[in-house]
């Protein structure tokens, strides 16, 4: 069996469950090679070797472009701020290395468009976008359902991800509110996900889009010098940059609408993607803040006894179920890295790309450019140029 | 005690809802008048008076402009189809009854509008239109605990009324679904309820809008000659001329941002208006489909017991409650009508309009043409000229 | 179309309720036959007269035998204390007319076969215990299902009836709690309504019980002599004499365990009767605090969607809803009671004995007994004579 | 920092379990000392090199005896069936190795006792048993909030392992249902979480019990002679031998009564343990099948705003938490084995022992076999002799 050796390009909280993914992959799973986890990197050279020590990689290293040069990494895993991810992810198909890239793909559309060229004239080589959502059992189990038809033709989706940690006025600026390194605000952050578990489990591309981003608290606490922020004000606050909110309409290439919101505003809800399609013959529902179960609702069945049922995607029959726990026992967060793990190294082997390719990513990409660019419009409708079904 | 005579006008599902809020809310509530059930009014007499005889009511009559002449009424209760309420509302003013409209208060802004100054201009009558869903206990305490401060500044709401009526292309046409009998579809029919209590529990108005309206399935199955619908197909086959589904955004008064919903799309979702009122201390959530609930969420609580609380909205210290049953005996959906009834006569006897007042209502009529007008803009936002804090 | 006029003996907290039943039946259902609310029956005349005033009986009186012995009177709905329902019921029978008595039938085994004996020995009169939950919407669906197969074999059952009103030490001693007046405490009063749904909707009696019944509380503050209870105590304390839990096991006819439990020590619970059957090839459950809801499980679905469904019991194609309002329209507590009317009203007119018997009503106060025998025999088995599939 | 190396006797579930246990542990908290996975043991050499692959481990064994007796192993884990489990850890703990034993501590009282003994007698070395669920994040903060106070004074505690994985009658015998394996059914397996869940959280012991055990299916097809099973039947049929459910009523130190179940036929529960503890001021929920949350009940909170608030366990201010994900990210079932790790590790460096220990094996296997003395006397109340309050 070949062995393949890995080489993890960044480490902080990604970091962290991309290691949990690699780890617990070839334990769990049988997987047609063997895997180890050769390399972490960082800049500061202390930090790579702390990091390599407590996750488990054999060696650390500062320099990124020496470590894709190697002829022992066979695969590149890009867990760094996405200002970066291109530069890195081209180098590394260019290198001949597999990739696996974290979400979201880039920062802007042309980057994301250059990675998805290079991943296309990468010959032999597997390109994926770390997508790890679609990977949780429900909602790879929500998107097989739909294919085998459940829920006929598709009328309707609601797709949100909700979150609460900038309710708090005095909550100090970070660089994830500022534009120059993050990008973009909630929209993508988590709106993202909201956008490609969309695309993802409905098989349909967003084909346009109307909506509006706001920021909602202007200006937070500065923490100083030391923050790592760009600027400095007089008056120890600083402007946010990025969008709080997001609230956005899509179109799908059925015709059908998505109502999508994006927010770090939603007072309570802590991690909470959540997705409803709804069809001529049933409904899905999932949400991410109880992500074992998923909600179908079949309106084949006897007309008095529909309802929502409470699937607990927690058995052997469901996807990844069968290599980890009996029936019943509960999967968390991290699971889904190595459900991706399993399938990027499958991918490998087999010489197919597994989903979450970079075209994928990229087509997320230019969905968020096209809310910016319409709530820059009044929210007028914009087309997504090239949107067709997956 | 005075007593206060009752002449309902029109006699279909409104008709039985409003007339078992009549009879129950004297029954069960200690009102400072006693209230005859005196005079149901329909166009065919033999209907009317089968609906005296089933719902109680002591006579029956043809000619509503007669019976508003009558002396022996004080109140003129509305429940006929919306494009009627204008005429029957504004001369029962004039006459001097007290006015309970059913919602939506008109088909159109130009008709509330004249309304609304009617019964500014008819000076000791109360004019009261039924968003009933406001008296539901649960409701009514939501906006109570938001007017006491628990969420703080209100940073955000979702509001949606989902159900799924219409999912089968094969449902018939009907009168609901032509824009000459029902002024709208989703959008005015339970549109108007989400935004009705938004702004009633916020006590902020929607002073602007953009949004999209949209008829999913636009062709349906005639019924033929008798279905008395307007115009005929050859082909069997009838134009859906209404919206199934409304996706809009609002701003509030104070610039939070509100997502709203109206759909007759989504599968197994009955009856379901939800909101949330997302705030700088808490949270409140709110659903239909299990109205004797409200969910609240403390942001003022210790950080690792916070979440959300289901309160049980049928304890003796919530609103209406305690004229009903002991600690945890569940209400229904007529409850509202009973609680509606009880808060107008109270209202007539103090000389103050309880709230859903004619203004109110044409608030809502304003916000549903603007969405209406957006939509035909590519979605662009509309402003509500007036729209101003409650 | 006869008139059935009605007398009502008793008008507590459950004379209120009955007469929502007698007014809104024949408002909601085509019934068979005219209904009068004629007298309502009380010792203190004062009182009496007001009740009628409130719910809207023709008359009050203050003498249950005379009212009895009227020509003008049919039926006799008796809501007094437990220790009156033998006196009352059985000499209304003898004098001819159909009884609705509340539940427990009796405060005694003796009282109840008594009174079954009388129901046997009445031709052509309707006798009628109150179980009123049988006709919650979800229980008599719940009924339906068994009775159709869903579930298979049954092989387990778990009821119970969990309140908290009594977590308080300091709440004061009541009448409900002397067993000279009460008979029983939370076995009787709540733990009837378990054990009645459970031979109600599985058809199958309980033929043995082993369990526990115990005061947690066991000396309350007084009131004072205005109070109505036995004795005083110098100290301003007084015996609680009924249970506060019962926690028992009891075997059904077909040889399944049943877990019951009844409590008013049950923080946070308010009024949460609920019943889960377990069975070869589903489960059904219901919980009274989601009144209008009924959750099903299928093991003949394909294993790979499972689960629990949310039946929402508010179609028109389940029992009792047709008459009251749309798709997903919620139910109260009180709706049972118009269904109790309606059955009766049916069963009178029919000839037929609508369920809820008073041999049903006999068999429980059975399963009461042997729960204290149970108890004060250090919980050993004990049968129930008699007992057999309903 | 010191190594302990460890020594895995068994590999079977629990042993891929426990496994993921080892290699998580720490990486993802800062443990006083190094773990290697040394060593795993299995009867089958082949069989055991196959785990040891699999799972990480560096070597394989077949001989339990001799690995004990190294030098190099500090800890020994045990995961065999229970009925090695006394011989196995009592002499580990004479080799001087620390012991983790998997629940149940052993069979039978009688072997738990001289567990708890050779625990006591081994100074220096830590032994612990294997309860994982007490580290549930959502269960640990469940005690900890009745050692705080919130629940006042325990006055009732409803407790229930209920699982379905043997409602049809067709699913063949194993060992497991077959006593001289097994040593008990349901009851043990299961029913001894919930025992032991109880006495945790509380901190309280049952001190009696009183109960009924009973096996559903007595019989049940045979695989033939490969299946392992004692005996073989001329017609395919062999016996059940354990329970398969039991339901009995608790005492707690304190007074309160347990209401518990233990059941392998509630169909629709794949793996459902709850436990609710309602106290003077307020209760406490929690259900395995939605593992990271807790439901909470103040009744100190206003009275209007009272209510079960689902608190996520899943922020850094609860147990355990930090060590994993950000706000909101669902840990699983396996996470359980790392808490146990962590605590097993600190407890050894400290020189302390974990919670689990031998003595609270043995306190849950002497209420186990009270409750089947229980059973055998007609479910007579049965008094556990030593139960004091932990």
């Amino acid at each position: 069996m070949t062995t393949l050796r890995v080489a993890m390009i960044g480490h902080g909280f990604m970091g962290s469950a991309h290691s949990v993914g690699w780890r617990q992959a070839p334990r769990m799973f049988s997987l047609p090679a063997d895997v180890e986890m050769a390399v972490v990197v960082g800049r500061k050279p202390e930090a790579a070797a702390a990091a390599a020590e407590q996750w488990g990689w054999q060696e650390s290293a500062s320099d990124w472009r020496e470590v894709i040069a190697r002829d022992d990494i066979d695969i590149v895993d890009v867990v760094t701020p996405g200002d970066s991810h291109a530069e890195i992810a081209i180098a590394a198909l260019k290198a001949g290395k597999h990739v696996l890239c974290e979400k979201p793909l880039a920062n802007s559309v042309a980057e994301a468009e250059a990675m998805a060229q290079a991943a296309a004239a990468a010959t032999g080589v597997r390109a994926m976008v770390g997508f790890t959502y679609r990977r949780v059992p429900a909602v790879t189990f929500l998107r097989d359902l739909i294919a085998e038809g459940v829920v006929g033709e598709i009328q309707q989706v609601r797709a949100a991800y909700r979150q609460d940690w900038l309710v708090d006025p005095e909550m100090p600026l970070a660089w994830r509110l500022q534009k120059e390194h993050a990008g973009s605000g909630a929209l993508g952050d988590i709106g993202a996900h909201a956008i490609d578990t969309t695309q993802f489990v409905t098989g349909l591309a967003v084909s346009a889009v109307s909506g509006t981003i706001e920021t909602i608290v202007k200006q937070r606490p500065l923490l100083g010098e030391g923050s790592g922020l760009s600027g400095t004000a007089a008056d120890g606050y600083g402007e946010v940059t990025v969008d709080d909110v997001a609230i956005f309409t899509g179109r799908l290439a059925n015709g059908a609408l998505v109502s999508f919101e994006a927010t770090r505003f939603a007072t309570g809800r802590k991690n909470q993607l959540t997705i409803e399609v709804s069809g001529t013959k049933g409904a899905l529902a999932f949400d991410l803040e109880d992500l074992n179960s998923l909600q179908f609702y079949d309106r084949t069945a006897p007309a008095d006894r529909q309802g929502f049922t409470k699937i607990l995607v927690t058995e052997g029959v469901h996807p990844y179920v069968s290599a980890w726990w009996p029936a019943g026992h509960m999967l968390g967060y991290e699971h889904g890295f190595s459900h991706q793990v399993k399938d990027l190294i499958e991918g490998i082997v087999d010489g197919t790309d597994p989903h979450g390719t970079f075209a994928e990513g990229l087509a997320v990409q230019r969905v968020l450019e096209a809310v910016e660019v319409s709530s820059g419009r009044e929210s007028a409708w914009v087309s997504i140029p090239g949107a067709t079904p997956k």
